[in-house]
This record gives C-alpha cells, structure tokens and sequence, in this order.
C-alpha cells in the first residue's frame, strides 16, 4: 500500500512530464491528483498535456485540475518566449501525443488542494514544479492546511547559485514572486529544490537513446520529448553538457529526503525591483528558530540518477 | 606551545580591534604577524590602530606590516562615509588610544604573506577581515603558495543572506570583487565565513557592560569601542538588537572549525555590473568536485558567545 498521497502541481513542461512519469513510477507515492498551472504553458494546455500523458502511461485514473490562470499580480498570462524554447510550442517537445479520453475537473485546483489536505493530512506531499500561486491562494484561502499538509517539495528557486532567468531569478519563481514570498515565508513543512541541486542532476541522450531501445510507445515518445529539452539547452546552457532534471528531482526527494543534503534557513522573495523573484534568506528572520523551511544545497547525484533511469526503464517497459 | 601560525589581514576597524583581542587571547595560536589594509579605515591609520592596540594588549612584540593602499582595480582609496559612521572617524569608535612606540615594519604585507607561507606550511592560518586585495596579490605574486598555506578563514560575503552594502553584496568584498573572485576561484583551502553566520552572533551593552566591571585599561577602552559601533548598529540595524561579531568569529572559526556548520560549493565573485560584489556558487563548476573552498551556513551561536565572552574577560583582566 502507498504511503504517501501526492499531488503534483505542473506546467506540463518537459521536466513535468518526468516528473509525472517517476511519480507513477513510484510505488511509495499514490498520484491522487493533478494541478495544472500557467508557467511553461498556458494552464488549459498544460492540463491537457498532462491528461494526455496520464492516458499515454495507462494512468487515467488519475483526475487534472486547473488552478489560478495568472499570477496573483497579474490579470493574464502570457507563455514567456524562452519557455517556448525550451519546452517548444505544446509544451512537450513539439511531440504530438494522442488525445486523452478523459477531460479536466470542473473542480478547482486550489479547492482540490484544500479538501485533500483535510482527508489526507501528514499523508498528503504536494510537489509544485511552476508558479507557487495555487500553493498561496489555498493557504490563503484556508491557513488551517499550513498545519496539515505533510510536507511540500516544491521545484523553483536559487540560493546558492545563479538564476536561470537572470542572475538573481530562477524561472518558477519569477512567474509570481509575491505568491512564493507567501508560501517561503508560511510555516508550511518545506523543501526548496533549487537549481543548486538540479543543475546538478542532468540527462544526457546517451540515457534516452536507452529508452529509445526499450521500444515502447511511452518509451519512444519521451526520448522524443526530452531529446528536444536536451537541444534547446545546448543552446541556452551549453557548459552543461545536458538538461536538468528540475522536477523528478523535486518528486524523488519528496518521498526519499535522504537524496538531498539541506540546511534550515528562515527564507523570503524579493518581490519588486532589480532583485525581484530572488530566494534568500530573510536577515530579519536569521536570528529566530528555522525549523519547517529547508533548502537543498547538495544531492547525491549518482543514486538520484541510478534511481531515475532504472525506475522510468521498468515503467516505460509496462506502458 | 601554539598549534597554528597565524596572520591577521585587518582593516582596524571595531571588530577587526574584536579579532585581534581574540587572536591574543587564543593560546592555540601563535599571532605572527598583521598585515593591515584598506577598508573600515586608510591602511596607515588601520596599521596605527593595530599597533596601539596590540601595545595595549601587552604585546608589542607582533609586527604590522602594510599591503596594498588600495584595491586591484582602482589607484586610490578613500573611506567611505558609512565606514565612518559605524566604526568612527579614527576606525575604532572615536575612542583615543595611546600612541605605541613600536612603528609599521617596511616590508610589504604582501611579502610578508609569501615568506610566512613558505616558512611555515601547513602550521599557518591566514585571517582576512577586509579586502582580499592582499591575498590575491601575494597569490598572483608566488602561486606556489596556494598549496603551502595551512588554512584561509576569511570573513566577507554573503551566500544565503542578501548583502549590507547592497542586496546582493557585503562590505568587504564590495572594497574588491575582483581580487575576492581570484581567491574564491583559487583552490586555497578556504572557508567563507560570511553575514550568513556572523549577523547571528551578536554582542550588546550587556556584554561591554561586564567589560567595564573588569575595570583594566583594555577593558574599559574597548567597552567604549565596541559601544560606539553598537550605537551604530542601532541605527543602520535596528533589527538586530545587537552588534555583529564579524571578525572574530572568523578568527575562532580558524582556531576552532566545529563551531560552524559549512558547504562545499565551487564559488565565484561577480566583478562587474548590478551584481558587482556578489559570492555566489559558480554556475560553470557546479559539476566539478567542491573540495577546497567552504561556506558557513551555520554556526553555534551559544558556544562561540561563551567562548568570546569567557577568553576575553580573562584576557582584559591582564592587560
């Protein structure tokens, strides 16, 4: 039996769909439902790309929400040109996936959030790989579930290294800094997987190539996938010799901490100026007890990665 | 007999004047030496301070050399104004110190560093708590002695902290982000000891109060030191309820490692534009093995406080 409830919180996103491939993948964690949220992509399509996957992995069972549709200063959103880039013009690589039988919830993301943290509390881990603004509109609207959540590892934000927006600004957090300013500041148990440790964990096409071989339809509709993310980044960040695995980082350590080596620090956002969307620690909180807010600064890479591809090889076998 | 070897960079400086009491006060180490810099104060009147307080301290014996009169990149110094107010016009609190008969050495700080580096080896610890400029240029001088020095416990930047000059830079990189860089880039085994742990071991007039029962010259005049900068504290640190000890933690650090929690991470210092100043990890080296450079994200704060506040009354009641 699963002993965990997970919802993930994606804008289905290349790295998204990882990551949803390796909570599937994962038997500890039972998936009871999606978020999608504006970031990578539009949040309807981000929705769909994730049904689309869900139907692809022989996981319909699984519900898709759609939470806020901008950011909680914002009337609209709009794709960011470099998402494009980088995750293509669908979302997932420009790879055309079958369309999904099911359709997306009428219920609310953030609903969802808020009744699934009562029935399930300390079982439940919410894992948001965007914007955090579905996160701080349901503490927002019900500050009751900061208590009973059983923990958050979100995937945005840079402490020890450089933004990937700008050098201050990693992009998850720059879609709503307000709303990551609220859920970083929350007593919220959480753990910040930043780009300190997933530009560490990267994917090669010496890896997809392996899916590639398995044969699959998921299998070949991945590497296809990711093979785009991994030439977007040998443009965008060619000393890295391959593409960060952002989000399946942040769903593994949701459910085995002991990849991560963290610290405790009382964090804040920069919300307005040149420093805008920037996570650091809050000097005016530096002093007082840190004791729900961790911040990943290294990972075992090595088990990380054997973990990633033996778990999504099995999977992409079945599907 | 003293374990290390150690030298002191100082821009005297109220805690810089901290350091050196508790470098004296510190058995394990043997102070051979102060090399003074630019900084809180010009490199004449912080050679000046050093002298009289190393006399008032009952040793006149250490020697104060002069490094550089100005940073890497520029062909003059001049104090800047908020130095002024928090350290005082003369550097250490407007306090008038008696005038040693000892004068400034004429070999070069610079020199003095490779000498002491070839001397001793692995017996010596190297204490910078301004500028890196001397550092850098003894290393650009004679490379060599990267892997001759014991140990680097330098206090300046700000990793997981947002800076004190600016949000993103602290005040002794921000004298010289390119000769910072050059040393943090360095494979020097170095630990940055930074605002992240020195804005959390904080002195009040509790303290200096218990100084001034001691009733000694030193007692007293350092009280009226460190009074005035926690004066200043009030004003540009409102929150802090308290002074930072800076310098000397860096110097108990040195002595003493266990007193802070560190990370390995490959590190950088932007020279130039709106982040001119930063230490932040090196995005390029991230996957290169971290070995010999350190940060502190933690230290304990209760056992450096009683450690601080134990060697220095006894060592005031002496002097």
């Amino acid at each position: 039996m699963a002993k965990y409830k997970m919802i993930l919180d994606l804008d289905t996103g290349v790295d998204d769909a990882l990551a949803l491939a390796y909570a599937l993948a994962t038997p500890e964690c039972d998936l009871i439902g999606v978020v999608a949220s504006f970031g990578n992509i539009v949040p309807e399509e981000a929705a769909q790309n994730t049904l689309n996957l869900l139907e692809m992995l022989g996981h319909p069972e699984v519900p898709v929400f759609i939470g806020a549709t901008h950011s909680s200063h914002t009337d609209h959103f709009e794709v960011m040109p470099i998402s494009q880039t980088i995750h293509g013009m669908n979302g997932v690589g420009n790879v055309e996936l079958p369309t999904a039988k099911r359709k997306i919830e009428s219920q609310n993301g953030i609903d969802f959030y808020i009744e699934a943290a009562h029935k399930y509390q300390g079982q439940l881990l919410i894992v948001p790989t965007g914007p955090l603004t579905n996160l701080a509109a349901a503490i927002e609207k019900d500050p009751e579930i900061i208590d009973l959540i059983g923990h958050v590892t979100l995937m945005g934000g840079a402490l020890t290294v450089p933004g990937n927006v700008n050098p201050v600004t990693e992009a998850n957090i720059n879609q709503d800094p307000p709303a990551a300013d609220q859920v970083l500041r929350s007593k919220l148990p959480l753990t910040m997987v930043g780009l300190d440790v997933t530009l560490r964990t990267l994917l090669t096409k010496k890896e997809t190539q392996k899916w590639r071989e398995i044969g699959t339809t998921s299998a070949t509709k991945y590497a296809d996938i990711v093979d785009y993310y991994i030439n977007a980044y040998k443009i965008t960040s060619p000393h890295l010799h391959g593409c960060g695995l952002h989000d399946p980082l942040a769903v593994a350590a949701a459910v085995d901490p002991s990849l991560l080596q963290t610290i405790y620090l009382n964090m804040k956002v920069d919300t307005e100026g040149a420093y805008a969307g920037r996570t650091i620690g809050d000097e005016k909180r530096l002093n007082e007890p840190a004791t729900t807010t961790q911040v990943a600064v290294n990972v075992d890479v090595p088990r990380f990665l054997d973990m990633f591809m033996t778990k999504l090889s099995v999977f992409f076998k079945e599907h």
